[in-house]
């Protein structure tokens, strides 16, 4: 039998301010031989989403943070290559959190650290975004926080974004205006074009909340029943002026703050003034919903009725700078690594 | 028949900055015949509320602002003193929206404009107050939107108003923790002596969020499952601070504000990090609560389970300078004006 060698990246310092490729660090180690009831899979895809950031740092956040020197956190999917467990067989199709490496050795007999997935209808990359967390996470905030209703106005901001794409495209199927907020004219291009948004507003062209307010009332002209927030600061601000009576914001990202500096909210007497309901989620809290949502989101990707872009770095070694990009929105869709 | 006379005040000019009484014009005139249909009420008691602060103004508001030179709105209890309508008899106790005067004319055949009360075990004055609508506030915001579990700790600013103490009284019932913040140590010991709160807190000794964070963490060990939030600013700013998961705020009033400054919240992130229910409200508009929050506040009254504090003037005359005193808080629980 061969050795397996595993490329991994570590978190080896926590940033000071913005992060940067010196705060990991790539390895190579001989991958151990398996114990009974252990399963080697090795990862297709890993997963790079925002919430890392915050694991990075020690500030309170809603998770512990990160340890030094471990291999960073992050969903994978991939393929059961060896199994000593009866419930894996080599060739499974798996998605797990297995971070940031080639290969992950999982005790086969520990419940739902890996989930078997169907493969074929659905690409194996979509467990990780339309039919993954993201995908879920869309779903929640939309159908759970917002329950828009036909006819009403919902915006998203982060619009092409993994969560965002999805967001507009249920609020569509549900008889719901959708408005995207994003930043750049192909991201918007994309929004309304492939996405099938009413709208979409490039908050780059505006510089602060009453501009956008106005480019808001344009693009709304019913004004805002429901929000999708992934960003924060102005953009809150924005859609907070244009919001109607009794309308609800599910809050799902604040970006804009997460390198330490808070970002106020203007009015919040617009909370009382509009009825409103502002509530944060975090999907990983409310796991009864994930088997409807996976049903609804898988069925509608199978159908090629859910769109959804991916930005593809290729190899372990890229994650960092991918994920460094990430933060800065330079991907456009899904941010993945390929590691196969 | 003698004629009688009725002493009304209007709204004659609007506030730039904080109201005076120069707002406000007394006059004096005579009552017309009653119409077949008609009912005429002598009011004996008229409610004074910090939402008729926001009526004042044109600025944007849920409702519409009051009209120049009308007699201004204010909720009333009184008695039938004479009717043309089969459907009240003279003696009828009333509740209803006569507005800051002595004596309303009211079709009779109009539903909704007048609620007979049981007179006796209630005393009058109390349907304008723990068993009207601060007390369905307060239940609405408590039961509806914080949903108190026997354990859990609920904050009430203001809490020696009419809505704030009914707020803790209630939580209290439910098993939870009870702190309040109120101003002046007077109203503290009331809060806590009277009213039976845990702990309450003068937010006068403190300067700012992060002073008040820090004496909510002693009155808070276990942390704020729930706020009940009638003053906004600092306040806000400091529960938030001390919130624990799956928190949630019943925004009631925003009492800091409505001279026409927002005063921002300091770090909406901790809506997310802390996956926070903020949700604003108007109890008018949840009718379908009433009867039930009124049956569970008017029984407790009754049973003398359920205490409130009263601020009386006297005369209509004294209802501008009343109204004053209560948005500086010169008031002690429910202000009313008695007008026989």
């Amino acid at each position: 039998m061969t050795m397996t060698l595993n490329r991994r990246v570590l978190l080896v310092s926590r940033p000071d301010g913005e992060p940067t490729v010196e705060n990991f660090r790539l390895e190579e180690v001989a991958l151990a031989p398996l114990a009974p009831g252990q399963v080697l899979v090795r990862h297709h895809f890993l997963s790079l989403d925002p919430y890392m950031r915050g694991r990075m740092s020690e500030s309170k956040s809603y998770a512990a943070p990160q340890p030094l020197g471990e291999v960073m956190i992050g969903g994978t999917v991939g393929e059961v290559v060896e199994s000593r467990s009866d419930r894996y067989a080599v060739g499974d199709r798996v998605v797990g959190m297995g971070g940031w490496q080639e290969y992950q050795i999982v005790d086969g007999g520990v419940p739902g650290v890996l989930r078997k997935v169907e493969a074929g209808r659905i690409p194996l990359s979509a467990y990780l975004g339309a039919v993954g967390m993201p995908g879920v996470t869309a779903w929640y905030g939309l159908i759970k926080i917002i329950a828009p209703k036909a006819g009403e106005t919902v915006v998203v901001s982060a619009a092409s974004g993994a969560v965002g794409a999805v967001v507009g495209q249920l609020a569509k199927l549900r008889g719901a205006r959708a408005v995207g907020i994003a930043g750049g004219a192909e991201k918007c291009r994309a929004v309304v074009d492939e996405f099938g948004f009413d709208a979409c507003i490039d908050y780059r062209e505006h510089a602060d909340a009453r501009s956008l307010a106005g480019a808001l009332r344009e693009a709304c002209p019913a004004g805002i029943d429901g929000h999708f927030e992934n960003v924060g600061g102005a953009i809150l601000d924005a859609v907070m002026q244009r919001a109607n009576a009794f309308s609800r914001i599910a809050m799902c990202g604040m970006i804009a703050g997460y390198n330490g500096v808070p970002i106020p909210m203007t009015v919040p007497q617009l909370i009382l003034l509009n009825r409103m309901k502002i509530e944060g989620f975090i999907v990983s809290e409310h796991l009864e919903v994930w088997p409807e949502a996976l049903a609804e989101l898988g069925g509608l990707v199978a159908a090629g009725r859910l769109r959804y872009r991916e930005s593809i770095a290729q190899g372990i070694e890229s994650a960092p700078a991918a994920f460094l990009g990430l933060l800065k929105g330079r991907n456009f869709g899904k941010q993945l690594v390929k590691l196969v």
